[in-house]
């Protein structure tokens, strides 16, 4: 597996004028695994100052809509991300992450977010939590 | 690799109601290949109708933004999708849809959307078209 190397300063601002804000000034970004299995984690969003400080640092930072702050991944539950490879999409509203993941994506505890299966019968979890939520989060209460 | 099976009208209706759907009515869809690879092809938008249609008949549709109707992926070029699952993120605002992909996922003839890869020289293309935009279209010309 290759490692992310970043673009220097001038470059990066070159690359975020290819990416396409929205109103609210935001991109979608798409987390998947690195590893072999190539598993979707999460879906987040990324401001202009985010993605720039994720190309720079090769550390996943998102912009956190309800709380109108960058949320550098991991920096209060230790689930960070470590970038391997950052891919804008042919519109370049959206970017693809390929990390590395420290535990686990999802704030329930689970790998990956997307665990809300449709089966016949309704939805069906995918997988159960790796770790409550309250050890997740410990360390801050 | 399993199959999609379709729940039925009443049982669709409530996984709808797990869906957080946006102030436009939206929510991210995700298409990931079930290949081995499971390479993410696209990101689109669904509203409760295309989301609707996604889970009864098994062929994904999105909602076009810019035409403001269902967009029933490869309606026009040929380049379908078929579902073989669709999950619901944790707070039900994004669905990841692993679908086995006709042809090509993007309208530039590239399997991924995702192929402008963040390298230290600025961004490189991952991959070439399979097939020109023309050729994709051609029928409707």
């Amino acid at each position: 597996m290759t490692s992310y190397q970043a673009p220097d300063a001038s470059t990066i601002d070159k690359i975020l004028d290819h990416a396409h804000f929205d109103a609210q000034g935001l991109v979608a970004a798409i987390a998947q695994s690195a590893e072999a299995d190539g598993a979707v984690l999460m879906m987040a969003w990324m401001n202009r100052e985010a993605l720039r400080e994720t190309l720079a640092t090769g550390k996943v930072c998102y912009y956190s809509r309800s709380r109108q702050q960058l949320w550098r991944k991991g920096e209060t539950s230790g689930q960070r991300q470590e970038l391997v490879s950052a891919r804008l999409d042919c519109d370049g509203d959206a970017v693809l992450l390929l990390v590395r993941q420290t535990g686990v994506a999802c704030h329930t505890g689970r790998r990956s977010c997307f665990y809300h299966e449709v089966v016949p019968e309704g939805l069906r979890d995918t997988e159960a939590p790796r770790i409550s939520p309250e050890a997740l989060y410990a360390k801050h209460v």
